[in-house]
């Protein structure tokens, strides 16, 4: 009995991935690199983004010191949970002025934030911490992968210092092998001449999205993934680049068609043009679809 | 007899730095983060930096097909090798100017291109291949760093794609820990409708020196350094936040005062205005300084 991705149900998805993990020990290890992005791939992102949450929770607790903040667009977008006004303004302005919230934060101090959230906050619809919202599944693969002496890399469209305060402790990821939305830092110096290193609240770069994931997985890991999991447009050329090698590759789609255990929905992004369901696409591409109703027989630890 | 360091005379900058190894075993291995400079730190940056001997090899190629090339102003400095000329055009101008050289190749043809050049090229005035540059003391620092679960990377103001292509020979360092100066790439279709990813001729950010250093280090591995080791005054923002922390640090000056076995000059940086020479600042700083010529008892390998 072959007890390897123990919550993957017998059947076509499973046999497939087993048959790339075969074939990937002919692969030359420095190849053996893994991209997974994380909201909807790794972990849950509904009915809303957990960064979002935790952006939320920052600003609910900044409105209570400074009532006017609620006034501005960007912010009574999100307290609002306006979703049409929220995609009308973009991902990126969105994600601009959410990043104000932790201007002038060390990101020690940042992190310390994001971990004291993710440490109390519940997921209330299904009635679960918020830390415990990861895929078994997925984190399954990523053991079968590190057996295989993969790199395997979290890349998301979210900040890269919020899911690396996380990283390790949900996925063994560690935080340089993170690639996501990068916030810019300025240095300055204490009272006593120290260097002190802040956040701002540019972005450095893009929002880690569509073409521009591909770009900043080669500009962090300064190498080209032969596998890569995703659940929306977003992903597409990420996976489409880590299939388009000559190596063999496996690109994962993560289907939401279950809403009786997590969701159902078609995962799209919100800074597409296309806007085709992604399993038709999927089907078009020849990728590894995974059905979370079928192929997976537990979907949270 | 304690045979680490083994390159190491025994004597003050040896002792402080086992004082150093010593004590990190105490920090959580977390927080065991080394960030060493390159060129002038773990190898030789001398008469002129290896990736600029390469853009110059790349340069006469290229000015070989289309000699027009040679009229440009940073061209001609670069070929003249003229320094003013290269001080007063800065160092961001002239990077730019030699990206371009490599404009439209993707990322494994470049690290081909590298990898050519290392296996051939021959340091005339030393006497030596290319690849047999770096210090060897250093490297047996990376041994101990690495004995002790250390995250080590090479933080380089030179291009990350190039010290990429030959980190992993040369330090057993995997292309997502070398952190430098990015090339902005584009993401291409072929005729078949594959994606291709292209370098451009345009940085990604800053020249990663001074703060920049900094801040790339926290961007790229999400991480304060406890170690950090350069040579110039572009590494100085770096030692000093290296140091500033709460844990034990260890900030390691290598100062070139060995004209004998290598070359005797204070490292300065074409991008600074402080013009002190580094020791002194290292000397204010309390930073270890690593005299090549009384600490090594041999220097290359």
């Amino acid at each position: 009995v072959d007890d390897r991705l123990h919550s993957w149900r017998p059947g076509r998805t499973r046999d497939a991935i087993l048959a790339f993990l075969d074939a990937a020990r002919a692969v030359p290890i420095e190849e053996r690199v893994a991209c997974l992005d994380n909201d909807g791939t790794m972990w849950c992102e509904r009915p809303r983004y957990i960064q979002l949450a935790f952006f939320i929770d920052a600003l609910r607790q900044a409105v209570r010191h400074k009532p006017e903040l609620a006034k501005t667009k960007e912010f009574a977008a999100v307290l609002g949970q306006d979703r049409d006004q929220l995609e009308q303004l973009g991902l990126a302005r969105v994600a601009l002025a959410l990043a104000s919230l932790f201007e002038d934060q060390t990101p020690e101090e940042f992190v310390d934030v994001v971990r004291d959230f993710m440490a109390t906050a519940h997921h209330d619809e299904l009635d679960r911490p918020m830390n415990e919202l990861t895929y078994l599944p997925m984190v399954e693969l990523i053991d079968e992968l590190r057996a295989l002496d993969f790199t395997v890399s979290i890349t998301t469209g979210g900040g890269a210092e919020f899911v690396r305060a996380i990283s390790r402790r949900l996925y063994g990821v560690p935080p340089e092998l993170v690639v996501g939305t990068r916030v810019a830092y300025r240095l300055e110096q204490d009272s006593q001449g120290a260097p002190v290193l802040k956040r701002t609240a540019k972005l450095d770069g893009e929002v880690d999205e569509g073409a521009a994931k591909v770009a900043g997985i080669q500009s962090h890991l300064g190498r080209r993934p032969i596998v890569a999991a995703g659940n929306t447009a977003g992903d597409r050329e990420m996976l489409e680049w880590a299939v388009g090698g000559d190596q063999p590759g496996l690109a994962l789609l993560v289907n939401h068609d279950d809403g009786e255990r997590e969701y159902a929905y078609q995962g799209k992004s919100a800074s597409l043009k296309e806007q085709r369901p992604i399993t038709e696409i999927a089907a078009d591409e020849g990728w590894t679809v995974v059905s979370m109703k079928d192929d997976w027989t537990q979907i949270f630890a």
